[in-house]
């Protein structure tokens, strides 16, 4: 399983995604989910990838190589060509439609779910920073200001706190750590969610820089931040008054 | 959709459920699901029910009326002819095997899952209260020690605070806030669980009240927890350090 996230704000974005992959509970592995389609100076596009993991790397792959040309004789097409954000969240979908239907009779006849999600999200040009997932069919959806993130893979156990806390006029600092509070429970509740896990934040502002961090599981940052959280539910907990129905 | 929790502690049993059911987004009623099985001197067992509403409806019938006996002229087997909870527990998962045999081929042709997971609580004679949770199969796991609670439904938004505030020496008052908050964080990320919540407490401390409670949208014990509960994650996020990778 997978657990990733991007958030998309007035200050920025900001994409978080785990590396464990299982097939079954005894083969565990170590794969960088969120991956770098674009970084141009005019561009600057990541991507986090959840489900079957062959067919995300074929989709990589294929997007690496380039799209087959719409015309004859016509270039092939890579996300360093497309116009716009739009364009490449179109062009992610199709790679994925492809790739997934090469391998989907194959897996199915096994049992296997063919599925593949992908959270695309940066910037092209001078057009805004965006933020888009792609479904397993190929079809994608923007994220919007209403409510400013989207999921991909293991995303309940980290919900909660992303619909509680996150606002399109959080800022950035605030954005990181509401996104790894909602990692740290995932993490909590769920094994087949794993550090170490991969951050990368594109602030709005050109003149701050963007980071890219990985964040493993000697990271005095995150596991102060989730010692204190703990802390913190139970003391807010403790804090709400008992039940009146509950007293005498 | 539904959630349902059983919250076993040393303190006693705590058992909550939603009343949502739903057909689609557009077919929404209110139904009980947290079910009186056995009131007597002798015993008291609650049941929760999660999944397909004919197959639950069809269980607590056939669990009323009675299963066929085991031997010719026997007499019908009920909770309250059972000797113990684990007895009460193996006969709740032959009603809901039984009844889920019935209708399984008729709703997997039309794409309907037969699912019926159940939760069974209480105490039987001068036993230890108990918790179960009844697969929809038939059978069935206790609440341990280690993890003292059990879910069914849409577990998963309200898991992490049970993983992180439940232990099994936790007082009662605390079990039903922390049992609460699983509910309220479920409420905010979920549409298909729904208030009004049905909520049994059953103190180990045969001195102690039973308390049955149903809560409404306008109760305002609830509603002042989560506003509470909101305003503190916030405020516990707000004191988190900022992260040290995005100062300067």
């Amino acid at each position: 399983m997978t657990y990733c996230v991007g958030m998309l704000v007035d200050a920025g974005l900001v994409m978080i995604a785990d590396t464990r992959t299982n097939a079954g509970v005894d083969d565990i592995s170590v794969y960088r989910k969120l991956h770098v389609l674009a970084d141009a100076p005019d561009r600057l596009v990541y991507a986090a990838s959840s489900g079957n993991l062959s067919i995300t790397q074929a989709v990589l792959a294929g997007l690496a190589e380039g799209l087959p040309p719409r015309e004859h004789d016509g270039p092939l097409r890579t996300v360093a060509s497309m116009p716009s954000m739009f364009r490449v969240a179109q062009l992610v979908g199709e790679a994925v439609h492809a790739c997934r239907a090469e391998v989907a009779e194959l897996l199915e006849a096994s049992q296997l779910s063919p599925s593949c999600s992908m959270l695309v999200g940066g910037r092209v040009g001078k057009g805004p920073l965006a933020l888009y997932r792609i479904y397993s069919e190929g079809n994608f959806i923007a994220c919007m200001r209403e409510q400013p993130f989207l999921q991909i893979g293991e995303t309940k156990y980290g919900k909660p706190i992303l619909d509680r806390a996150l606002q399109v006029d959080t800022p950035l600092e605030e954005v990181v750590k509401v996104g790894l509070i909602s990692f740290d429970s995932t993490l909590r509740s769920n094994l087949a969610v794993g550090r170490p896990l991969d951050l990368v934040v594109v602030p709005a502002d050109p003149a701050r820089a963007i980071i890219q961090r990985r964040i493993g599981s000697d990271d005095v940052y995150f596991n102060d931040l989730s010692a204190r959280w703990s802390l913190m539910l139970n003391e807010a907990r403790a804090t709400i008054p008992d039940p009146p129905f509950m007293l005498g």
